[in-house]
């Protein structure tokens, strides 16, 4: 309030002297009044990080997820393991005597997928590793045995697409970067279905495998045929592509039992420490409980959701009590699409304006370099501001874009919105495959982000003003 | 001869002058005359190199290697596979107009895996990705169903022994090189069976892993009884560990339908530029054929020996005679204790003084740095010289040791041993597992590899004198 009301007097003074701000000044500078509020928050900032880096608190959120990881499983929409885990994180922050601890109910896809294999059959007897795409129909019982149809691009199948009928699209694209290439897996078994093909099999999205097959959510379209559709590694996209290129026939066979159920009913799970002075104000932290089917979901997304909780476990470890309220919300279904975050903005958007900032770590929680930011040039600079709070571990930057699957709907309509950024160099390598374990997880890497999560969620929880939008 | 010579009237003058050279000096120190003569074959080295490197030849081993690999797969000791690569490489270096082309019998290993998996079944269920290890006794059909003991060294073991009484021992060891870690895949089951355990799963030889189970041999020792052995994934290692940390009990069912058959007949493959002088000296050249039954055996060892392969083709291609005899030798049976290599010593080690160098690639074709050498100081100094020949490729360093599983014999007995050395950093991620395939391979690394490889043999077999021992 206090700042609000300074910026307004500057600015009608200087409307006075006839010297308007320029529109860009006024949103990039901020007040010295707010650089000091900011700075006078130095001190617990090194107490949130002495205890998340340092203290008692050093490799908690590793320690809590491997416990969770190792106890649940990886956790699928629709599943039972998903089901236990939502409990035990239930039960978990109502031990930790968190507030407002509730689950709020969200219906999600539940496909599983069964058992699946894939023979190359010919020219030479090879078992191919394969993982069903979330969403795939399965191969008639007794499988699809059909010839390949190697392409290295959605270009390459139009061109070819009179080859297609009939046969398995097998898709050797090169990998460059997941944003781009994930249209591949998206996508592939659509467009080869537009061709006649039987069924689709994918290069798995990443730069790097030891014969890991990498699984993921695809999309059928109304009116084109749904075929089987699965991913494959690197090796054996690069190998049937290196046989095709010889000229000799390929024959695979590929059986999926994957089954869609009805949507199940699954929970997004909430915990708070009350606003002491703005309860209706809400800075919102999170990460997804939901994996695949595969692994731990250890990277994807434990290690953000296990961030998140520790960020309002060492607020209450310090005794804080932030201005406004500072929620976690584990969401559910976000690897079918962002269900649970979907249904969430639905049910809170009427709030929105008290929706101060929304934050999401869903892209590792490996060594940090800053935050990602979306939001208004003057709200920018507060960020900027208070990532300065961070020198002591140097992690200050600010990136562009700070959205995500789980907090995209708020952005869009305005709300400020924050991504943890790290080290992806090997992020992919992991994701939504076999490898995706608590093994790839590194608790001095976990402080660190977890040390950033808290100190800027709660700097933003306390000040006296929200964000400007 | 003309060198020797020269040495032998230099030594005597020394000696009359009463100024007898050191026993170091003389070793270390190479006559100008061999520099003169090594420098003479500058021309020849710049050769090999553009024509391997740049030239007709470019990729050539690398594209040799992936029609092989491609087209035979992985080739066991004992397999039909197996088989169907020495018969492929047989035909293809007939065709090729090398001379000499013989197999040489061996009788080698066969063992099978068979069908095999392993179930957690408590407190979770989750199933844990093996590689039954080499030479390993099946569980009884039905399984062995036991409680897990989980160490993280043999001193855990053997002070734990009470406990191992009855369980499946599962090791955690760390990996610190694969020298020394390699120990627990090799007597892992011997030491576990020693303290009464009925079955042990081994953490993978390596530093990094996509949930990837690594295999290899392992050796049972008489009076101990065999109990079933397979590599797990570190992944699985560390999440039992830490499970078990925490007073956890953890029930495995184990499968493994691997089984021993009677040894099977292979060969040794073998082809030749024959020497325009000394014909009956022999420089030998080598890799192995065979390879596990995982991936595609492309890193191991099909790289080694195909610039092997291809030192002979690079030779031929540019008309060059050597005066001693260049030798391939593509081993069998080596992943079995290098059964092929002793066979093959045996037979021709009545000829020893006639082996001027045996050379062998066991270790990766990734980007070469040099060569390991074994022999006397002498002989280091004339590879240091004709390692001068590499210097356009920069590839110039001479190490320590060059011996290796399929050399070792010869280079016991003090004939000079060479191993080519490369970037090993990632080899041991691949090394036993479904992740060898050629998208390891890089063409261009191997081109370097195979002009290192050229270079050095056809150099020694063409000069003037054998190395000195």
């Amino acid at each position: 309030m206090k700042c609000l009301f300074l910026i307004a007097i500057i600015q009608l003074l200087l409307q006075c002297t006839g010297k308007p701000l320029s529109g860009d000044d006024s949103y990039q500078k901020i007040s010295e009044d707010v650089k000091r509020e900011i700075a006078g928050y130095s001190d617990i900032a090194k107490a949130i990080i002495n205890l998340a880096v340092y203290g008692n608190a050093k490799n908690r959120s590793y320690e809590r997820l491997a416990l969770f990881a190792d106890t649940v499983g990886p956790r699928l929409s629709g599943s039972k393991n998903l089901d236990v885990a939502i409990e035990y994180m239930f039960s978990a922050l109502q031990e930790e005597g968190l507030e407002n601890v509730h689950l709020e109910p969200v219906k999600v896809p539940h496909w599983e997928r069964g058992e699946e294999f894939a023979l190359m059959l010919a020219p030479r007897s090879h078992s191919i590793s394969i993982l069903g795409l979330g969403s795939s129909v399965p191969t008639p019982p007794e499988g699809i045995t059909a010839e390949v149809l190697v392409v290295s691009s959605f270009d390459e199948l139009y061109k070819r697409a009179e080859e297609a009928k009939g046969k398995i699209v097998v898709y050797n694209q090169p990998y460059t970067s997941y944003g781009e290439t994930v249209q591949y897996r998206a996508q592939g078994a659509v467009e080869a279905a537009k061709a006649g093909a039987v069924a689709s099999l994918i290069r798995s999205i990443t730069s790097f495998s030891i014969n890991s097959p990498h699984t993921g959510w695809q999309y059928y379209q109304s009116n084109v045929p749904k075929i089987p559709t699965a991913c494959i590694s690197i090796e054996d996209a690069e190998m049937m592509a290196r046989i095709s290129s010889q000229g000799t026939k390929i024959i695979v066979k590929l059986k999926m039992g994957a089954k869609t159920y009805p949507d199940a009913y699954s929970f997004n799970t909430v915990a708070e420490i009350v606003g002491s002075k703005y309860p209706d104000q809400v800075v919102l932290v999170s990460g997804h409980l939901d994996s695949w089917d595969v692994g731990q979901g250890a990277m994807d997304d434990g290690g953000g959701a296990f961030i998140s909780w520790e960020a309002l476990s060492l607020i209450k470890d310090l005794g804080l009590c932030p201005k406004r309220t500072l929620r976690l919300v584990l969401w559910t279904g976000e690897e079918q699409g962002g269900v649970g975050a979907e249904q969430y903005y639905q049910l809170h958007k009427g709030n929105i304006s008290n929706f101060d900032i929304v934050m999401e770590s869903d892209e590792g929680t490996f060594m940090p370099t800053g935050l990602g930011f979306t939001g208004s040039d003057k709200a920018r600079g507060i960020m900027k501001e208070i990532m300065q709070l961070l020198q002591p571990i140097n992690v200050t930057n600010i990136y562009e874009s700070g959205g995500g699957t789980d907090i995209d709907y708020w952005v869009k309509d305005g709300v400020p919105g924050a991504s943890l950024r790290d080290d992806l160099s090997k992020y992919f390598w992991f994701h939504h495959s076999q490898g995706d374990t608590m093994t790839v997880q590194d608790p001095s890497q976990m402080n660190l982000c977890a040390a950033v999560w808290t100190v800027v969620s709660y700097v933003i929880a306390d000040m006296e003003e929200m964000l400007p939008r």
